[in-house]
């Protein structure tokens, strides 16, 4: 049986990839991938994307150099979920932060940026 | 503000939530929130979701008793995914491993169950 078969793709032909940092564990995002961005990821070891608002493929990194190198590649138990490991250069945010989960909610109930910051997304990406 | 407007719900008026073990840091399972899920979890401290194929509203280890109290909750760059940070009582999969991602992709590319089995199911939720 061919790994592809195992995944359970929704009704717009994607599954969702949670990337985890491999050396701190931290997660760092979460994209979508089609079958496409599935077998680019796994032949190349680099993690590919489909990208909803853009309808195309991407790899991440691509522009920015912050790429995400795939260590271990996990799957839940109904099939619908991806997991992939990686080791990360730069940051996965394209806001600067190390991963986009940057902002928690404090005591007050706002959320509040609690992330580090690694890179300046000006310097990266040029200004807008 | 409050802070439900900071979140970006799907077409489905669902968010997905994923779940990490604040102890070991591992990734224990992703599930959809609905607008209700969100504020019972962040009220009571445990996790609550929707369950699409149940079409309900369900807390996690409600009949199991493994439940998730919640330590951390994060958002985003883009509002559209909670990180919710637990402490997990037994083990988050039904399955009986303590991570829902208990599989991993080998070097023959096969998903092989590599997770740990924390507790037998037939006894936590009755034979079926």
């Amino acid at each position: 049986m061919n790994y592809l078969d195992e995944l359970d793709f929704n009704d717009d032909d994607l599954i969702p990839a949670i990337v985890q940092d491999i050396e701190t564990d931290e997660v760092l995002m979460m994209a979508y991938m089609n079958q496409e961005a599935v077998t680019k990821t796994v032949k190349t070891g680099y993690t590919w994307f489909w990208s909803r608002s853009r309808q195309k493929l991407w790899k991440k990194g691509e522009s920015s150099g912050h790429l995400q190198q795939v260590e271990e590649i996990k799957l839940d138990c109904d099939g619908d979920t991806l997991l992939v490991k990686v080791r990360q250069t730069g940051g996965a945010c394209h806001t600067g932060y190390y991963s986009c989960f940057y902002r928690q909610l404090n005591s007050s109930k706002k959320f509040e940026a609690t992330g580090r910051k690694v890179f300046d997304p000006d310097e990266v990406y040029g200004e807008k």
